[in-house]
């Protein structure tokens, strides 16, 4: 569905307005060979990722920590409107089959909204939000850093792609 | 996706001819107040249905058993090709937030998608398959009796929609 309030209770939202086209946006997000290169904040990195973008795909990306231990993380992408939206989540895999969320350090039940419009100067208001199935996961999540986190990782983005 | 091959490791197939018009075995999925006649093999019933036939939407229904005790169902619908294919899973709500799977006297995780092909005649070729996380899920819903059940629900479906 194109259109979702998030819940205070069990959402959480980074919303930032940024100096790069929707398209680049799009494809940093899509392309597997920008994703790694941005996707996880430094010090860690993201070494794979394998996406089949449409839904139902796969969305697998495997993180990997400065002592050099993986982390691989599946998920499932939902729903696909290019250069504008991409939803997936961590509890189903390829073919929507459900899997028990693996994603690193810490096992995080939730589903993630990108959400990229054009603004009037060509740049893009992005805004991402974790759907969480309950208020105590969310509020675990937002301990874990998930501003701090998915905020750098953003800055990783627009530098890449500014930068092109 | 349009097209899949079920795992026989982790997924149940029910596949059968019926003499009921793909748009009616549509219908019967889709529509709350057919769908309550037909969904849960007697004794039991379904007392209540709330669907909203969308990637996103809702599929809540609620079984009552021959004692009166009632088991909601919570679940999210993800791909809708109408009269054709409907997928959903259990361990997603309404916005695709996740959440734990609730299926009345056992709690499965599935994604279940229903697959609906014209034949010659006019009938129509059902292929109902559930896919589960892993082997041991799938051999627990066998032995629930998938089969019986799902095959007595769609007997009911039939009797139901052939008599319209």
């Amino acid at each position: 569905m194109s259109t979702y309030t998030p819940d205070p209770e069990r959402d959480l939202v980074l919303e930032r307005t940024i100096a790069v086209a929707p398209e680049r946006v799009w494809a940093a997000w899509t392309e597997p060979e920008l994703l790694v290169q941005w996707f996880t904040p430094a010090p860690f990195k993201t070494v794979a990722a394998d996406l089949d973008v449409r839904p139902g795909g796969r969305f697998s990306t495997t993180m990997e920590s400065p002592e050099g231990e993986q982390y691989p993380n599946t998920g499932c992408i939902l729903e696909v409107d290019p250069g504008r939206l991409l939803v997936w989540t961590s509890v189903l895999g390829e073919h929507y089959r459900p899997t028990p969320p693996s994603n690193g350090a810490d096992d995080l039940a939730f589903t993630g909204r990108i959400s990229i419009e054009p603004t009037a100067d060509g740049g893009t208001r992005y805004t991402a939000i974790a759907i969480h199935p309950d208020p105590l996961t969310c509020r675990r999540h937002d301990e874990m850093g998930f501003s701090e986190g998915w905020g750098a990782a953003l800055d990783q983005l627009v530098a890449l792609m500014s930068a092109g």
